[in-house]
């Protein structure tokens, strides 16, 4: 049985890992703010990651694919907000190296064996003298408390409100497996641009591939299915550390192990991503869309994105009047060949529209639903039996005066 | 040589078409508001139709559809706000077959001959005994005056906050061939639904096929090229009537008139989308997104539609503190394969990134540029010949509250 603890102490819960979290004014607002993150196992880490689909992509972002592809054991992340470091040209990639080699000379770690991530503010180089500092400081810092621990989940956030922790532990032959994680949010960034970083560590043991699979599994059924505003970011980042501490290993075999193993990532990042929607820039609402019945899962998916990302539908939310017509209009600009005969609504379980026809009488019962911050809208379509469900929010007033600057 | 006359009278500049506006209380206001318009040839006209391509269609459309489809001569369109006659069901198809059956029948014209429009809240029955007084008080004012051709270009308009009409008109062998339109706004009704509804007149001659050509043609570049919100109404439609009454008639062979009246018809076009867009919901910028040096043209559309509809992009024109980091990330995530060592961007003439490098020391002078209510953004993309211009506006807070309940 795999037991969960929501805003768990993080990283530290995981056996072997050290963390910490510096504060080195990145931002350059003379504050203590943290903004300097390290993560660090002595024995060597098998490290699994997904990251943005964006064409431009940032330099970390580019560093970390390329340390992946090479498949060395890892030792860690150095991670920093205020600064996303992207489009920032040659110079950006010689200050991701130099982060990458000086959290692995000061930790001592192997030559190419840390990750890095950065997060914030797009165009702008890196403070590199502040930045070192930052460094310098995390790695003296670098344990395995739940106060660093907590540090190095604040340290990464931008325009969040709350840092972003879980953890997942199960028991395997009488000895504890952990998996943990850090995240940051999806909402725009102090507020020059979007990212979602997110570090997982775990003290299982387990192959490259076989990480990687388990990674893109829970991947999909969590960052993946959550939308703020639609915009995806040069620098999104997932990436998970393995170091085995656990004394526990996995194989493609150990079906049951590895079906333990599954539900813990997953539980961790489940409750990383559904953290980043309910901390959405300004957002009032957490919208649980609910596609059934499509032809594909591709296809339902396709729906719950148009439904999520729509002006009008995510207006409406805010204003808690959201008309069951919007949703049908959204539905049918995705284009995959809805019936409109065949469409139903259910406001949570309240409908508002059965095989096409409006049930207007409800509407006072699905207009109470909708007062909640959290509810679902559930859509079946009757061409199939694929389902998707994505997590979105409503767009407030101020979402855009918050963004309206850089 | 085209002469074009803006904000002109409308369809009453075409030689044989009469006009008229009503109000019939649709939105049950209790309000003399115009909401009711007929456009009538007395001679048989030759139509062409371009409409939404949403899965779900409101009834309107696809009756236009069908009876375009048949090809028979047509007479006129019967149009109505207030309304969209969309996901109404059977009684929805009765309803806009009522309309036009009665449009036909106090216009004396034949069966199956008019066209119609409905625009506004979706959902909802039309209040057809209202409706009917309507038509009938419509058909009763027709006209080939200024003042009821203005009457009707107001009586389509939901919340368009002014009528949208254009003529252009040229001389061949000494006649005069008119081509005029009005149209309404692309920005959310009433603020249930989007729609845009064109309504275009001629008194050239011409075939079938190639007047839908010619619409096309001018489609594609006004109407298709224009985004507010990204939202795909049920009951967009775009129709062109042409009479014959100017006694000139067009063939594809004769190539000098055919591109005179391929201008003319683009002129008209353009002018009202760009009305459409200049009058967007509660708009504060018209940008203009010129995507320059793609590989093919459907991929430069791509990219200025990702930073056309961009919420981030978006509000950041609205505060006029358009981050050019915003508009690399909207480009990216387009993934068409952009380079960004070989984009360069320009805010109206002043370039604030060249070939991936940012110019700092232009800020001051972009800032300066975007402060203006129009103004254009260049993106050169270095991989093609092909561009695309995508005409846009910004995302206020006014917006939001606007269109936050139905």
């Amino acid at each position: 049985m795999v037991t969960f603890t929501d805003n768990s102490p993080g990283i530290s819960d995981v056996q072997g890992f050290l963390v910490a979290g510096a504060g080195c004014d990145i931002r350059n607002k003379n504050t203590d703010r943290l903004d300097t993150a390290v993560i660090y196992s002595k024995t060597p880490c098998v490290a699994a990651g997904v990251f943005t689909t964006n064409d431009i992509k940032a330099a970390p972002v580019r560093l970390c694919q390329a340390r992946l592809a090479e498949g060395k054991p890892m030792h860690g992340v150095i991670a920093n907000s205020g600064n996303a470091n992207a489009c920032t040209g040659d110079q950006g990639k010689t200050d991701a190296a130099r982060m990458v080699a000086l959290a692995e000379q000061l930790t001592g770690a192997p030559a190419g064996s840390f990750f890095v991530g950065s997060t914030g503010r797009i165009g702008d180089l890196l403070p590199m003298a502040k930045v070192e500092k930052g460094i310098a400081e995390a790695a003296s810092r670098l344990a395995s408390t739940e106060a660093e621990s907590r540090r190095a989940a604040e340290a990464i956030l931008t325009s969040d409100t709350r840092p972003k922790t879980a953890t997942a532990r199960f028991t395997w032959q009488g000895k504890t497996v952990s998996v943990s994680g850090i995240a940051k949010g999806a909402g725009m960034i102090e507020p020059g641009m979007a990212t979602m970083l997110a570090f997982l560590a775990t003290d299982i043991g387990i192959e490259r591939e076989l990480l990687q699979k388990c990674l893109w599994r829970a991947n999909s059924a969590s960052f993946n299915t959550v939308t703020v505003d639609g915009d995806m970011s040069t620098n999104d980042t997932v990436i998970v550390l393995a170091n085995g501490a656990s004394g526990v290993t996995v194989t493609a075999a150990d079906t049951a192990l590895l079906a333990l193993f599954q539900e813990a990532l997953n539980k961790v990042a489940y409750a990383l991503a559904d953290k980043i929607v309910g901390d959405g820039e300004k957002i009032t609402k957490v919208v649980s869309v609910q596609i059934k019945g499509a032809r594909t899962e591709a296809e339902a998916e396709t729906i719950a994105r148009a439904i999520g990302n729509s002006l009008l539908v995510k207006s409406s939310w805010y204003g808690e009047d959201p008309n069951w017509g919007r949703l049908m209009d959204a539905a049918g600009y995705a284009r995959i060949g809805i019936i409109e005969e065949r469409i139903s609504i259910w406001y949570n379980s309240v409908p508002a529209l059965i095989n096409g026809r409006p049930i207007p009488e409800n509407k006072p019962a699905w207009k109470q639903e909708v007062k909640n911050r959290r509810f679902s809208i559930t859509m079946t379509l009757g061409l199939g039996a694929a389902d998707y469900t994505l997590l979105a929010t409503d767009l407030s007033e101020a979402y855009v005066n918050f963004n309206k600057s850089e």
